[in-house]
């Protein structure tokens, strides 16, 4: 089934009805708008669906308009006879699922699309805006993906005020766009004037409308007077005026849509973008998006012949640069930044605290279970939160070596293919490339390994020497699952650490005391470096790396004037030794490889751990840098000026940490309740695409929960293809590398043609249609988000074979 | 009147009872928890306030607690007869204003705390929880000063479970906390299965009421089936349990709060601060904050022998570190960014447009009115933004110029004092100083020049020239108003223009002729140097900077190998000449000086121009660096590598963008109505403090709009005192520098005297209490947000004139 995405046609405009409360005339005002649309113009086509109906189909609300509307196509689509609230009346009989409800409709909206060639829907709700749907769901999280504009039908009754205003902000919160409010006219509680002023000031019209008849004695009696009840309630000045002005905003929209894309083409200054490539053309013009996938304006749509929409659902492929972890317009993440936003605003952090920042330290600090981090510092992103862990490892260093604090020739110790944001500062720590080489202020500071990868090579898992190396890193050596490569404890005493060990300190013994080189930090990603093409490291390199810098201090301090080493800091169960060593987890944090945290697959504790992206699960900027006391101490002084004199305005914003604090909790709630453990099972087991059964597969054998969303079997045929040179997937990490003996590296174009392919969708529309994915060189990754669902995982597989 | 602060008392617990509708059962609800609060102990005192009334007083519902709940104290502070809204029965007189509904409220519980050893307030609500209060506003926000815990009498009818969502998610969209909810048993609807099911997972308990007895025919059975049922209801284990279970969450907050500052200090790493110097109890532990005001704990309120509540107003004296336009805790912000959320969540930037980005961007672009800028590039915060304009004016530079790209020698001009962020790229752009001398990888990389400096000094506005300097700028010059010293268009045939121009050619001249060094960018923050010290710079000065490197192109290409002037981009409109002139407004800019853009009061239009801080309004970090086509322009080519190759996960993120247009949008509004004419025509004025009556005074005379929220008078009076020895204030800003012979510069300490008075509050609390400033060594400034009310601003006046 493919992803149900944003209703939007030119010819045929659809509305949901909402009311502010049960009872407040959803129907009636239907009734009334139905009408006047047919009014006018005589090509109006006006379909009336009812997704979900209780209560005897006489009393029924199609029937009613059926009766008091003639001309309007009607649709019930569920119905259910006992007059309570759907997920009471659904009780007897298995529930039609949300997702039926939502395909149900818009099935019923693309037939009226394809029909005619002008009309409206009003797709009208059950009670209230979170009415419970048969399933027990909210009604207004279920329709979501349509996010059709609203006509909320407001309360006229005593308290109508209150509900109509509230029912407005769930909706608001949810990305709603509300089009225009009806109400019956009250001359004793004048809700109708109260609400005038207040949705005027969100520019939306509000018309009151006159009560209807009182109900008569006989059945004819009661049927004359609601027919001229609807007669003059349907040709006033307003409703004219209201319908015209629909209409109107319906063609703003999209007019707006469609010029989104030219307006920002010459307006906006895109990131990592060279302008003269780009045209109008390729901006895609983003209308939402909900869970996995961007709902994007599609200008090409051919709907004059088809009932296509001009918004199509694309799979979100890069997990929007690799942010989202709980999936786009979640409505508790949007709570819990509207709660913290309510409740402070933004308030100034130095000397200060508020609940949302220390909570969210302590998770991570539990969390993270890295007994070496005491401290927490905040910062706005990635980049910034690098830049305070390389002067915290620098100064750190310096102290300890008793080093001019001017050291300009002090430099980090780090890996070939690292990236750490793009300040200055950031960029200067990773070496030369085409990412930095034209940035005038940049100059690399320090030296970078070239080490081993792992990757999947027709079916087996294999670490590569980088060309060249093998005499220092030996031949290629095969693994035949993924979790063997990381037992790194069984590792330590195979040849590869010894050799790794060697060659490590044999580049540092040369760098430091035959070049005078100074390191004051050792840093990297632990495991995949992300930007650098999402090479996945062989863990046990970056293992021995950390302890042949722990091990051997003597190798950093020795050359200095004043080797002073303090003995306490050293020996203190917590203390650095050799360098301080810095993880960037900005992007392997956090889940994003299937556990909290990336160092445990090294199974060492670094001294400084940067966390960002998924951290407030795909919403704002937020960035925390950990620190052991160690580092920390370095910083004490008497001067405020041995202090770390950084700072943002924004730091540790209350909107930031609370939705950390909320979409940390979420994953961890996903881990516990075993949200993951299809996954695991698929992985542990023999089957490749199948699930095993549950029960079947004894979860502890996952060696350290190596595993991936993406499944074993569709890697192991990916990596037979002919194109593919190998792929890498871990936690909901896929990267493939395609064969280019040609243009390797950045600049490479070799995986173009297969991003084009994915983005046009499957042949057959079968499957979810369309994926958005992010090239880095000859290396096409797709990254799912920690809430995706299997199923469309699946689909998203075979696109992929398909496509190659 | 002092500002209402958030209620807490150790031994009083206050809650108010909000309503998910009109008529579930507020009253009712009430005086079962009043008895059973009774019933739980002895010694506990129940208050029972109804701060609203309308209505009968035979039927009102304080009038019920009296008769149902012995033995409790009943208030009702404002009462009208008509049985509809407060807001339309208020209208035949003049209605309390919500300050005053507010004040009566925190009294009659100061009341009770003072005079009860333990004891419980219930403050029941009007109608639901928007419903109008007497003066128009909702009630959830006239009550959330107060910020009293909340419980929820949720409604039991057919659609209750949707109304009762709503108005929780109403509530917690204002920061409230819910303590507990409370709904009526109904065996058919069975919403309180449906709400304990949806509250459980927000961890708020769910308490189902019996339903009341039927109303009897006669009035003593009716009241005989009451007390049976009261007797009842309140006597059930559930109640008994939701009571203890609330008393023990008010212990868990007052705990937390107090335990706050202390795990702080254990695990928080702060900005800007030296750890040495920091104990837990100079960390301040903030609530909540809510418009000016930060609602702090505190700790030492002598809470046994007054009603002072553990938590006080403090005024956000620092605008939360130059962030706050709008105050804290603003509703409309809150929806916004709920909206985007919702929407959106974040979506990825690099090739995709969404709304909330292309309105934002060309909101600015309008209301900056600066002709030469085209492009909008979006970064997270000012010190991002400012790298990304470094590496714009600098590669715009090295292409005009021929330049190498590895100039590594390449500096800017700029202004000593100037701060332009933490990050290793944007603190290179500052001169050597306290900030960054300990930073390993820190070089300053330019010429900063030397100032004259603008101050008011015994009444007089004194250009003061840089010590030593007197031959190069001249004496000390007088103006009688500060529009004066701003009148840069009559001062450009000075004398001091003259010698400004002469100066900084031969400055150039030497530097570039002499020393051979190469320039890049002219940068500096317009106006006002914020974190060197609140420095107001003679405008003329920076008008002149800009003028002699535009007029010099020569100066700059010259002495280099290729120095290939193109023509076209220097004669065309928006091109730069001499060098790409950056202003950085983070700071200065979006209305704090008083104007959109702080450019303006120089009347010169830079090349790129960098806005953050109160661009979101205050509430998340967002920036954007705006360029001409000309700096753009020497991205563009064949390579990826020619282009700005920068970026941050969350660039452009939805609900930043949002917000932004949302705040922009207010300050837009609040210039169009006047909200700050009171202030302009007191600055034009002769009186000083007095508000100079309306239409006394054409606006038109203020010249080039310069005025500031403090008084005229105000400065006048401080500029008098012997301890001061200049004020400068410019839209929200005010600085006071005091004497301080001895010890000046960053480290000084001589203003935390006055901070601390400021802290304490005044004498007789017959003005804001209390007020957090922050100092910049012997500069303490002042910051109001634009939303300040004036006479809020001057108490704070009168505070500072008595701590002087």
């Amino acid at each position: 089934m493919p992803s149900v995405g944003s209703a939007l046609w030119r010819s045929l405009r659809a509305y949901q009805v909402y009311g502010a409360n049960t009872d407040v005339g959803k129907t009636i005002a239907s009734a009334i708008l139905c009408k006047a649309l047919r009014k006018q113009s005589a090509n109006e086509n006006v379909c009336y669906i009812k997704p979900v109906s209780t209560g005897p189909q006489s009393e029924a609300d199609d029937q009613h308009i059926s009766r008091y509307a003639r001309g309007v196509l009607t649709k019930c689509l569920f119905r259910f006879d006992d007059a309570v609230s759907p997920h009471i009346a659904a009780r007897s009989l298995p529930p039609p699922s949300d997702a039926a409800i939502v395909q149900a409709v818009c099935t019923q909206m693309s037939e009226c699309a394809q029909n005619w060639r002008q009309g409206t829907v009003l797709v009208e709700t059950a009670g209230g805006v979170h009415s419970p749907t048969p399933s027990g769901s909210s009604q207004a999280d279920m329709y979501r993906p349509l996010r059709l504009p609203v006509i909320l039908i407001a309360d006229h009754r005593l308290g109508g005020i209150s509900s109509s205003i509230s029912a407005f902000e769930s909706l608001r919160m949810r990305g709603y766009d509300i089009d225009s409010v009806f109400l019956f006219e009250n001359t004793r509680y004048q809700n109708h004037e109260y609400l005038r002023g207040f949705f005027v000031k969100h520019s939306i019209p509000t018309v009151a409308l006159p009560p209807p008849p009182p109900r008569q004695d006989s059945a004819s009696e009661d049927e004359e007077a609601m027919e001229r009840y609807y007669k003059a309630a349907s040709s006033t000045g307003v409703i004219r005026d209201v319908v015209s002005s629909s209409a109107a905003r319906h063609l703003a929209r999209i007019e707006d849509l469609q010029s989104m894309a030219e307006r920002a083409h010459e307006k906006i200054w895109y990131p990592f973008t060279q302008h003269q490539d780009l045209s109008s053309g390729n901006i895609m013009t983003i209308d939402s998006a909900y869970k996995d996938d961007f709902q994007n304006y599609n200008p090409t749509a051919p709907e004059t012949v088809s009932n296509s929409s001009l918004i199509q659902p694309t799979f979100d492929g890069s997990a929007s640069w690799w942010t989202q972890g709980i999936g786009h317009g979640d409505p508790t993440l949007s709570l819990s930044a509207a709660y913290a936003a309510g409740r402070y605003g933004h308030v100034m952090f130095a000397g200060g605290i508020h609940e949302p920042a220390i909570s969210l330290a302590e998770l991570l600090l539990q969390h993270l279970a890295n007994p070496r981090l005491k401290k927490v510092f905040y910062s706005d992103n990635g980049s910034t939160g690098m830049e305070v862990a390389l002067k915290m490892a620098l100064h750190a260093a310096c102290v300890r070596y008793g080093w001019d604090v001017n050291k300009k020739d002090l430099g980090i110790l780090g890996l070939k293919g690292s990236y750490h944001g793009d300040t200055i500062g950031a960029m200067d720590c990773s070496e030369p490339s085409t990412y930095n080489e034209k940035v005038e202020w940049y100059r690399g500071r320090g030296h970078w390994f070239d080490f081993p990868k792992v990757m999947m090579v027709k079916g087996q898992w294999v670490v590569h020497s980088p060309s060249g190396m093998e005499a220092e890193f030996g031949l290629n050596t095969t693994f035949s699952t993924l979790a063997e490569v990381f037992d790194v404890e069984t590792r330590d005493n195979s040849p590869a650490a010894l050799k790794y060990k060697k060659y490590i300190t044999a580049t540092l013994e040369n760098l430091v005391c035959e070049e005078g080189r100074k390191f004051g930090a050792l840093m990297f990603e632990p495991v995949i470096l992300g930007a650098g093409g999402m090479l996945l490291v062989d863990p046990l390199f970056q293992r021995c790396l950390v302890q042949v810098v722990r091990d051997n201090p003597q190798l950093f301090g020795h050359c200095s004037p004043a080797n002073h080493l303090s003995s306490t800091s050293v020996t203190s169960p917590g203390g650095w030794t050799g360098l301080p060593v810095i993880f960037d987890e900005v992007f392997t944090g956090l889940y994003r490889l299937g556990r909290f945290s990336s160092a445990s697959f090294l199974k060492v504790h670094p001294d400084i751990s940067v966390h960002a992206k998924l951290l407030t699960g795909g919403l704002v900027p937020l960035c925390t840098t950990l620190a052991s006391e160690s580092i920390f101490g370095a910083f004490l002084g008497a001067d405020k000026s041995d202090a770390l004199l950084h700072g943002h305005s924004y730091t540790a914003h209350a909107v930031g940490c609370n939705v950390a604090r909320t979409a940390i909790g979420m994953m961890l709630d996903m881990e516990k309740d075993g949200a993951w453990d299809e996954y695991k099972r698929s992985w542990v087991g023999r089957l490749g695409y199948e699930l095993e059964p549950e029960g079947s597969v004894d979860l502890e054998l996952i060696k350290g929960d190596v595993w991936s969303n993406w499944s074993k079997g569709f890697m192991t045929e990916l990596s037979h293809r002919e194109k593919v040179e190998g792929v890498v997937a871990l936690g909901s990490v896929l990267a493939i590398t395609l064969r280019d003996d040609t243009n390797a590296g950045y600049s490479s174009t070799a995986t173009s043609k297969l991003q084009q392919r994915l983005r046009k969708g499957s042949s057959d529309g079968s499957i979810n249609s369309r994926v958005h994915s992010r090239v880095l060189g000859n290396v096409l990754y797709l990254m799912a988000s920690q809430s995706s669902k299997r199923e469309e995982l699946l689909g998203i597989e075979r696109l992929v074979l398909e496509a190659l």
